[in-house]
């Protein structure tokens, strides 16, 4: 007796292929009656489809699987011990996935979670609003953390469960704390030129505090990340800050949208034979480990990494638990006031 | 017709439960005839054991599984990419698995292995000699990436697929190079006390430059890193080094283990109000990228990453398809002379 397949049980059940199919996936779009009958045979036949056979390991399974891209930002690998600690102290077993630069993590996250029947998933960093890419194609309960959503399409995610902090709020207080420390020229390293998300919303805080503070808005301190150098690095930060300070004599404060980016904006500034902060004031963003031990050590806006892994959590449980509340968790980060601002005496 | 069970087998075949299964996981010990009936029945009855179930996926897949110990550490971040970059080319599926501090790396692998029939699996860092723990017990090919062995049990890794660097050896050449320098007070951040691993080779390393340059081994320049500190961390390298350079005033050089320790040395020498390399030298060890951005650039040992995660994947490719040997490939690292190390006279 050969194994059957898929067409065997739909020719028994004499329904089609897809029936079959969504009878087994529980898809709640089948006759109650037909699902019933089909599932008998199923069982009858110990039909074991290819898919389903795959899945056994992880029906049984208790894996929830976290969805990283960014691998290069610090700010994220401190958190993965902390989120494997905490799932595995509520009884999961944790995977982590990394996604490339180039990856799609919705489509990557769509296919995981429909091959592996993962108990739940956690979507860290990214961004999860590509054309066509559908998060509610993710069939089972995920939460997204610190994932940037381009500034049309923020309003869609209150649909899913995210954890995540006001990238324009935090980016306000910066420029507006230094603006208010006497800073009249003050430059940003922002996201790349085409960038329409976490680059963009902290843009827009630099705009916004820039006009409540008074000051003008010019392009020319505005430092947009190099697309010929990987993201968010010290090497992208110290080729942007460069090319400001040669081209700004100005400038009395540079506000990097990144630690990283800021540790390479510090070696411009070594590098043009100024110091900081007596000569220029910098602010980082995220508040990694390594800021601490920068010299001077680095004011920056730390995100409260902490209640972020626990809050995200605790809505996947909340979630696998059945809720169906979706909650948009939206934290204040902190300005970590050290000793790379300098105040000004005000014009 | 309910779903046939592994007593069921047995009972049909006339054998006992532990030969169907033996058959069935191709256990050497088992008779070839016996073997082959049991096979044939199995597949007669289309019967799915439990874990035989769990495993057709993974039977059908390509998933190679990268576990990683040392999550800290962003030499090994910065491999990641580059191996599934490289496991993606090969036509694999790449899984990575983080290990905490205190798993047991080599049980986790043995279960992996087990549980979820991978083609193949990478161990990059970590120690896989606990007592107790037998390699040979993970059936499926491996390779160990940047793996640490005690320094007693560094032999038996000749057994295994194996790529890394000699510490020790690494370790003389940096503390050479500072003793031809004309440094005579060279200090260590080592290892835990306990380490007998890395830190150890490394300090081994450090010894024996110490006595062909003709300079005595000193207790009192050795800082072992702190138990109370998580390892390898700027914390950690800022706290021994604050003590060593209060407690050692004619020190003049420190070699620091690892990069991240060095930047924690870095805060300390500066919070010491001195200046590298005017009054002290630094020399790190791994080669992160981070270190071409510290204040000075920092002279570090460079690992051969590239070729380390090329050649691992290779190694790996040929223990796939079914080649039998064992090697143990050891690269030179690189002393990268960079602006954190001064040249003083002789005395």
């Amino acid at each position: 007796m050969a194994a059957l397949t898929i067409k065997d049980i739909a020719k028994i059940c004499n329904v089609s292929i897809s029936t079959v199919s969504r009878a087994m996936n529980n898809d709640p779009g089948i006759n109650a009656q037909t699902k019933e009958r089909v599932l008998r045979v199923v069982k009858e036949f110990n039909y074991i489809p290819n898919n389903s056979a795959r899945n056994l390991k992880m029906q049984e399974s208790n894996t929830i699987a976290l969805l990283l891209k960014g691998v290069s930002n610090p700010f994220f690998y401190e958190m993965l011990p902390d989120f494997q600690k905490r799932l595995e102290k509520e009884g999961y077993e944790y995977m982590l996935l990394v996604v490339d630069e180039d990856g799609d993590e919705v489509k990557i996250a769509e296919g995981l979670a429909k091959e592996k029947r993962l108990k739940g998933m956690i979507l860290l960093g990214g961004r999860f609003d590509y054309p066509g890419a559908e998060l509610q194609n993710i069939r089972i309960p995920f939460v997204l953390v610190s994932v940037a959503s381009s500034t049309t399409e923020i309003s869609k995610h209150k649909r899913f469960n995210s954890v995540s902090i006001d990238d324009r709020k935090e980016s306000y207080k910066v420029i507006d704390y230094l603006a208010k420390k006497g800073h009249r020229h003050i430059a940003i390293i922002s996201g790349r030129e085409t960038d329409d998300t976490v680059g963009s919303l902290r843009l827009d805080g630099y705009k916004a505090a820039l006009a409540d503070n008074g000051l003008p808005f010019e392009q020319r301190l505005v430092g947009y990340m190099r697309k010929d150098i990987p993201e968010y690095t010290e090497a992208n930060g110290y080729a942007v800050a460069k090319a400001l300070l040669q081209e700004n004599k100005d400038i009395t404060a540079i506000f990097a949208i990144s630690d990283r980016l800021a540790i390479g904006v510090y070696k411009a500034i070594a590098d043009a034979g100024l110091r900081i902060p007596d000569d220029i004031s910098v602010v980082g963003f995220d508040g990694i480990e390594m800021t601490r031990y920068t010299i001077p050590s680095m004011t920056t806006v730390k995100q409260p990494k902490d209640a972020m892994v626990n809050s995200s959590v605790d809505l996947l449980m909340s979630s696998i638990h059945g809720d169906e509340t979706k909650q948009k968790l939206i934290y204040d980060a902190e300005l970590h006031e050290r000793d790379s601002v300098k105040a000004l005496t005000i014009e």
